[in-house]
């Protein structure tokens, strides 16, 4: 049989609780339709520097690569925060990136009908949002050269943003072919009037546009889409855009949508490999009370069923079962209206588990 | 007599008319309050590419370098968008900003309490929504070391962000001072956990915090910045941040306040001198039709007044009459609900100066 390998990574805070109702689901699945999962563990982020002593240890690394997919929870935490670099969960982040080349971090922002009255935004504005944020996700500010020097006025940082034609022509070519198959519109976000990446970034996503005659290609200017996000949400399809900017623009794209607990994302490399995690994070200030809401890491697994294994079906069941749920009215605390009636994790993950 | 020098830059697209309005204003001063003005003109942005074949002439630097103060409209249009770079608009923008040492710029974002429902926030999210930017200026990626090189993978482009602990002094003391005399709450906006400078710019903050003790100063990260300014606008007090991060918040800021036609900004260097100018662009969609909205600009008469002379007086009279204006019921088109009864430019500058 076809059986696929996940490697799961709780990490910190809430992880390891909304990966265990993730878990149930990805159970059900095979239960429903006779799927086979192998799934391995691994330590990573906060967890790991206690245990490890490093963030990344090279043997979580090691059943990423023998895996099909990842699912990762959460990481971070105050614990950590003052940590010099090497000791910090967000660098462990940024090597696992790397380190399994996931150039493309593909980020929805959808509105869920049942929590439009969540967002800050006035409901006629957010109307019809439905949005995907493609961040470039291993080159620019966050991997180029830093450093410490002194300088004619003191100590002075440098950070260097780098980017290659080759990298931007790949994440470009991702986002006109993920608006291909949507609604066919492409926003590039860039600062092409003050950087020189964005200018390179503008010239080689408008020579990949000539591929794609049926995607309507706009460039908007990250200051200006930080603006037009709040003005017309609704209006934008798919944006594609470089690391820091996307780092950004998608934390806004998913705030305004009044749906962050929600939202999954996936960060994908050639082929069909991925690693797919909450937008959340770990959410420190409720760990372990078994509050937290499972839906964005169970709908992060229907999404690593669409896009590595092509389980279309099984991914639309798990948001069916979501939908579901959530229509009958059950919500955990950050997303109910009557914090009274707020059921909790393991409720919420039985319910949809029940549901499917 | 105690003659003040201002040098005005009309500019591009409704430049022109909206400073048309602040110079009847300043004149109205004149007689109710007995100020002398001597005021220069001076070409800059597209029109003085189109007239002296550069954005920033000498002479109009020279004006501006002469003078007390720099009244600005508005800069750019398509026309010279798709200039080399030495003949772009923004390109003066930068070169005025280095040249004059203009380091802090303030960019308030408050809500006009009869536009509250022109946001596209609800008006409960964003109730008592009075918030400062001061952003870094003259440093960081926009102003390091820029270029085109071959690497191993062909072409690539590379930015370079630098900053120095004697210029996040400056900034981040500009910052606690203005918090200091608000609601005495500063958040520092960095990318801290990724970035060599914003590490540093962190470290600097947290020094010069010892100086202010009165003030509480809170580190938040960029992309939770973006989430925060939609979920909380009105926990804001001030906010610095440096030049990159600060042009996407402040606009995001500005754009949630639904005031954005209303919203005038300062740019300092050390001592008195200010470039004041509305935070709206030249509008090159409605320029030449006499229904642009003139009240940012003549609130950056005010804020001149306020921060470079010490008029505070007259800046009150200028803020009290544009109230009393709209109070009144007196729109433009940018700002009324029913469109069919907005009035023009003139008009609007007309009954400011009148109400005064
Ligand atoms: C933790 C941090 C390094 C990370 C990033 O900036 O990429 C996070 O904000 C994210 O968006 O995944
Ligand atoms: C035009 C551009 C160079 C400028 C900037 O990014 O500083 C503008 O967006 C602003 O905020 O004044």
């Amino acid at each position: 049989a076809d059986v696929k390998k996940i490697a799961v990574i709780a990490g910190d805070g809430i992880g390891p609780e909304v990966v265990g109702e993730a878990l149930k689901v990805l159970k059900k699945t095979e239960e429903l339709f006779g799927y086979q999962f192998e799934i391995e563990h691994g330590l990573f982020g906060g967890i790991a520097i206690d245990e490890k002593g490093t963030p990344l240890p090279q043997e979580t690394l090691d059943i990423c690569k023998n895996a099909d997919a990842v699912l990762l929870g959460a990481v971070g935490g105050p614990k950590w925060d003052n940590n010099p670099k090497e000791l910090r969960p967000e660098t462990g982040l940024l090597g696992i990136r790397k380190a399994l080349g996931l150039f493309s971090n593909i980020r929805p922002a959808n509105v869920f009908d049942c929590l439009k009255e969540a967002s800050t935004l006035k409901p006629e504005v957010l109307e019809g949002t439905d949005l995907i944020v493609v961040r470039e996700l291993t080159g620019g500010i966050y991997f180029g050269e830093k450093f410490r020097r002194e300088g004619e006025h003191g100590e002075e940082a440098v950070d260097t943003c780098v980017y290659n034609v080759k990298e931007v022509e790949r994440i470009a070519r991702q986002g006109f072919e993920i608006a291909r198959n949507r609604r066919k519109k492409l926003a590039s976000v860039d600062k092409a009037n003050v950087l020189e990446t964005s200018r390179l970034w503008r010239e080689v996503v408008n020579r990949i546009a000539v591929e794609y005659p049926d995607v309507e290609l706009e460039h908007v200017l990250v200051d200006n889409c930080a603006m037009q996000l709040l003005r017309r949400p609704a209006s934008f399809d798919v944006i594609v855009t470089e690391n820091m900017f996307g780092d950004i623009i998608s934390d806004e794209a998913a705030m305004l949508t009044g749906s962050i607990g929600m939202l999954s994302s996936a960060s994908l490399g050639e082929g069909s490999f991925g690693l797919y995690e909450p937008v959340h994070g770990s959410a420190p200030d409720i760990a372990g009370q078994g509050i937290s809401n499972p839906i964005a890491t169970i709908l992060s697994v229907a999404l690593m069923f669409r896009l590595t294994f092509g389980y279309a079906e099984a991914a639309q069941a798990i948001e069916d079962a979501v939908k579901s749920v959530l229509d009958a009215g059950h919500r955990t605390g950050d997303i109910a209206v009557d914090k009274s009636k707020a059921i909790g994790t393991t409720a919420m993950g039985d319910l949809i588990v029940a549901a499917m």
